[in-house]
């Protein structure tokens, strides 16, 4: 849904073109991870640990070494000693020694499924057959899963030289806790302890995973001169690229990264596992490499978002004004340090509210599973689930509506929020006014049904973006930029370039071009693509025009400023030249018609969304099913409607998916019980009504057509919306995630 | 051999080091045309014409059509109608409507090879099947293959709606002469029948070819949305996307060329034969479609450059002082209309000496030959080795040193050349003089040895480039260009890009990108790159070097302007941050550091060449062998040295093939009957003594470190410097090539 109003500034803008990479994917021609092929390539296997945690006492290979068809075998061995040097490898500052043992263990497995050998032959199948002629010597060592077993003083340490980061105090002794995180405002004890009402609850919920369709592959080619090609499925290639070039102890440049197209990633393919593995391989055998995931492999040995145990006191006055919160979440963060979730938490836990008195205390905490990585708005739906739920309690207990406590306690524009930044043109009060003004919140409910409301927010980002226009001899027009296209990206650069040019859509073509063939452009990810590389784009293609204008003007013998730009024309009094006509004469007037822009805007703005939810509880078996749903949100200024749509949507299913379905399940043996998407059950289409999202347009001033980042922010209100619905439903306060059939039952049976 | 004196000038500017491509080249793993395959990918092969000049009446594809396996079927009727609209696809204006009549036959097919039909199949085995399937009914036509046969008014005419172009008046009837050029100035008459001493002769050349190891060969891949991919092996992928966007009606930002690594082109390959018919069957067969070459269709229906037949006549005064010249030269120009060299042809002759009376005249004459394409110099070759035939002869006649002739008429800084342009820094008086001491110059010679003395020059190119420097994280850098790597140019960019930058060399990678990724450059050839290119890379790291010093000035807080750069530093005071520094600083100073030049410099200047050789005549025999050769030329100067000395020595050799060897040799039927290398004879390493290349460095101004084009120069001198010196050995005036042992022998039995 639009805001046609709005909507008439803007030729293109907010419209809903064919995407230029569609009938190719849904055709299935579409080059994705899986599909490349590279001349006299060679097939990869990699064995992993059957144990979640094992110390290696060694490995040998000579059984597979001689098996016919094998070219080359890699073990941790193989990889450069590495000290615990920081690089910027991504979203975020990576410990490369940790992403090094992650891809393959040196001398202990901490998960199910951790790569501990890889082998390259002729064929897949002489492989997977010489990978299980590899024998390890396994010191098996006890396991632990949880979050609250892995923080028992008895329990089985990962790593001994990991101390906890982040305490007062220098600890003495190793611990699974890798970091604390802390933020303290006012006095919270004493706010609580003065509130009229106050909420106190435990929250868990369990490591899910981003369930991309398409699993890790690549191809990766050593060059015997010292540099390496990767063609490879990721959100960010120059993340492959600095990730790669760092476990390996290679110079950047010397690494060239070619994007394919990719299925999915969710935030999960931001990082590497198999890239430096492949690389090695190659090195070894003089060969392309190809190393493929098998889905269980995806499962078991990829980064889901953290599991989740989250204590909550939240406080409020009678009249619903919010006057303290406590809260203290533990993220699990798997068989490495590293993870970033437990930050994201940090700033995300009340951010959109005003608390004047908070004390807010974060944990990641390492057990035996595997690294736990960024899944969409990563960190946030945790503990915002925690914060929704508490709101949600104290709007019943003081007998106010649930949007109407939240519209008393948003931050407005020049307030600032729960963590004491300040707030710009962010539509909270908007988008939640749309929501009660929304025809749904007053719809009637049927028998079992209840409805249930949550609010959500993801601080996005900019950050650094490089992009090429460069006008063809013809008229037509490339852009060159760096950020693998999820999302439709393609289409919203051609319309932002098209717009700012004056020119038809269909005139653009968008290449998302290889690490050698653009400058640095972070992943994408952190919503950041539209709005920063958008950004970038719309600079370059305004640098062309430019040009256009001082070559028209050379045509025309005039001043270049005395030639305007409009409507994909330069002007000149009565005089017009349109892009194809300055771009026929470019050979006489100056050569070729090309820009670039590199940028790193840090004017983002949060997205906010408001989801409400209606469920019908199924008392005789507990099945929850989703009857109606309703998305709104800021969106800024939606470029492509439909992707903006789609990514709501997408958002919110997930989130929905987090709620009710998805969970991973260990046995007792430390072991990973559902590597598969039969027994790690996602939503599907058939489970989910039409999701209707909503668009309210509040548009960002620092971005020239108003954009804010869409992506991740639809995924943190659903876990509360469903939770909240559910527990109107049934009268109890689900606190644990997934609400699953059997858990709803037993609540139901303990209450009855 | 460098001039030493000059090279302290310079930190890595004429120094040799290792290529970055160079290990992957020699041991066969880099991917060139044939190499290359894409996912699913379907193999073609062509049908052609098996007569040198037929009427099309029909084509019956029904029974390759039902052959199991059989994808697509294209002939000429799937081609788009095209007028004879011009486009600018390469180094010239190509016309459209021919260029995809020499891919693909319509009504009639004009020389043996010609394609008529092409198949995509599962397999080669079937596609070549499938081709054999396909029914032609030709009305096979009388054929002409040379030049004085096609001029003949009884000559069958190729084109019944081909009038000769530059005629004074427009002519009625159609012709083989497709165009006629011109120059006079002064009397040329008039001095000639004043002069001292005329030479006046006829010369002859036969078509030869390239002789590219690397045959044509491209992957292309339609995209249902209208878009296409095209791999192939090219000296312009630029060109490639033009020209196929021209023949198939397509938008050029539709097709995107990824350049692989080339085996040869020397200007054969700036066309296009497979890649348009690639996309047709990629379209048809909705998969991917390669189509390669074998060796006999490489040279049945590639292009040859013209042969020739020049008449002269060349006057001098007593002291050597050219008075007068009238040439009148005739090039082959093959199936169809369009060729460049007759005006190359032009500006070639006697364009190094003041001759103040000059009538010059050239033809591009049509026959049942493939179209003829850039070779080396394109047209520059033919006409100098009667010009400096003719000088030779004079110089015998009036008793003068073959290089004192030649420095008492070449052009000086100041003067205008032959073809009346004024020269400027180009070093023709020093290259003489430098050949004059030279060691072999004075030489004693053995018996039946003589020596041969020539001059050549090649006018170079500039044109439009695109090349973009970026800083990876690490402080290595990248420079992205568009021009395909031919004879070393990642290497001399890397030195440009890292003596400018004031880095190591092994610190700068080169990529040539796709077309959607750099922007427009035109092709590798003209003698450009180096200069061009090489300019746009020295353009763009400068402008890193301003970012580097504007981020340097924002850690130091200090104003960008106080910040110099020197020595892959920034500097301010007793202050030092290495190029590494501030790049790893870059996250937090402005994010990515990368720069772009777009530019159509034309501010190059021509290379010159003095060839000394010395030949060994086997009277029983007519066996010419080349004992000594010296190739003396003013570089400008050497980026790379080796790659420079490799030009002058490739050239060389070519231009000593086409002297001594290489022809191409059709039968009566108008059939090539020696299309393959062990019948073409091309020189090889052990016919051949140490080519010595003496590097003169008279700098072009314009250029920041002084470059010249280099590489076509070289074939310019040979064809006279050989011929001069058999002439000399045995006497009698060699006016025809190649000089073979036949003729030598009968020319030796005939003067008995």
């Amino acid at each position: 849904m639009n805001a046609p109003a709005e909507k008439k500034l803007f030729r293109l803008v907010g419209t809903r073109p064919i995407r230029p990479d569609g009938i190719e994917k849904v055709t299935g021609k579409a080059i994705y991870g899986p599909d490349f092929v590279a001349p006299n390539m060679l097939q990869g296997a990699i064995l992993r640990s059957p144990h979640p945690h094992a110390r290696i006492r060694g490995i040998d290979t000579s059984k597979a070494e001689v098996l016919p068809g094998v070219k080359a075998i890699v073990t941790g061995a193989d990889f450069p000693e590495l000290d615990s040097a920081m690089v910027a490898g991504g979203e975020a500052p990576a410990n490369i020694k940790y992403m090094a043992r992650k891809c393959m263990a040196t001398d202990k497995v901490v998960f199910d499924g951790h790569p501990v050998a890889a082998v390259a032959a002729t064929s897949a199948t002489i492989a997977e057959a010489a990978i299980q002629l590899i024998e390890v010597d396994y010191e098996v060592l006890p396991h632990v899963i949880d979050i609250e077993d892995a923080l028992r003083p008895d329990a089985p340490i990962l790593h001994d030289d990991l101390f906890t980061q982040g305490l007062p105090e220098l600890p003495t002794t190793p611990s699974n806790a890798a970091m604390r995180v802390e933020v303290r405002r006012g006095d919270a004890a004493r706010a609580l302890s003065e509130a009229a009402a106050v909420f106190s609850g435990r929250f868990t919920l369990r490591p899910v995973h981003q369930g991309y369709i398409e699993p890790h592959a690549c191809v990766a080619s050593w060059h015997a001169d010292g540099q390496a090609q990767i063609w490879c499925s990721t959100q960010g290639h120059f993340t492959v690229r600095a990730l790669t070039a760092g476990i390996l102890g290679m110079e950047i440049a010397d690494i060239r990264v070619v994007p394919l197209e990719i299925g999915g990633g969710f935030g999960g393919k931001t990082t590497v596992y198999l890239e430096p593995v492949a690389v090695l391989l190659s090195r070894k055998a003089g060969r392309p490499v190809r190393l493929a995931m098998k889905r269980d492999d995806v499962f078991r040995a990829t980064g889901p978002a953290p599991g989740a145990v989250i204590d909550i006191r939240l406080g409020a006055g009678a009249d619903g004004t919010i006057s303290g919160a406590e809260v203290e979440f533990k993220y699990t963060g798997g068989g490495f340090p590293g993870a970033h979730e437990v930050y994201a938490g940090l700033h995300c836990t009340m951010s959109y509210y005003n608390v004047p008195d908070a004390h807010i205390v974060g944990w990641n905490v390492l057990s035996n599973i595997p690294t736990v990585h960024a899944y969409r708005a990563p960190g946030a739906p945790q503990v915002n689930f925690a914060v929704e739920s508490a709101m949600d309690e104290l709007a019943r207990r003081l007998g106010i509506d649930p949007i109407d406590i939240r519209l008393r306690n948003i931050a407005r524009p020049g307030d600032t929020g729960g963590m004491g930044m300040p707030h710009g043109a962010i539509g909270y009060a908007e988008t939640l006014e749309a929501a009660k003004a929304h025809p749904h919140y007053s719809a009637p409910l049927g028998p079992n049904q209840a409805r249930g409301v949550a609010c959500g927010s993801w601080g996005n980002y900019g950050g650094p973006s490089t992009a090429a226009v460069s006008v063809a001899e013809d008229g037509s027009i490339l852009v060159t930029e760096g950020n693998p296209d999820i999302g439709g990206s393609r289409a919203s650069m051609a319309i932002m370039a098209a717009e700012t040019l004056g020119i038809a859509y269909e005139k653009v073509r968008v290449v998302v071009a290889d690490t050698s063939s653009i400058g640095y452009s972070m992943g994408t990810g952190g919503s950041r693509t539209t709005f920063a590389t958008g950004k970038a784009v719309i600079q370059a293609a305004e640098a062309v025009i430019a040009i256009l204008r001082e070559r028209a003007a050379k045509q025309w013998n005039v001043a270049a400023g005395e030639v305007q730009w409009g409507g994909g024309e330069a002007v000149h009094g009565d005089r017009r030249l349109s892009l194809g006509q300055i771009a026929a004469a470019s050979g006489t007037t100056g050569g070729p018609i090309s820009a670039q822009a590199a940028i790193d805007p840090h004017d983002y703005l949060p997205g906010f969304g408001v989801h409400i939810c209606d469920t019908e509880v199924d008392r005789e078996t507990g099945q929850v099913s989703i009857v109606r749903y309703t998305a709104l949100q800021d969106v800024g200024r939606a470029i492509h409607a439909d992707y903006v749509e789609g990514q709501i949507q997408g958002g919110a299913v997930q989130g929905i998916g987090w709620a009710l379905n998805e969970a991973y399940v260990y046995n007792q043996a430390g072991l990973l019980d559902n590597p598969g998407f039969l027994d790690y059950r996602m939503p599907v289409a058939s489970d989910m009504p039409m999701i209707d999202a909503v668009m309210i347009e509040v548009p960002n001033p620092a971005h020239p057509y108003g954009v804010k980042g869409v992506g991740e922010t639809p995924i943190v209100p659903p876990l509360a919306a469903v939770a909240n619905a559910v527990s109107g439903a049934i009268g109890i306060r689900m606190c644990d995630l997934p609400i699953t059939p059997d858990r709803v039952y037993g609540l139901l049976l303990a209450a009855e």
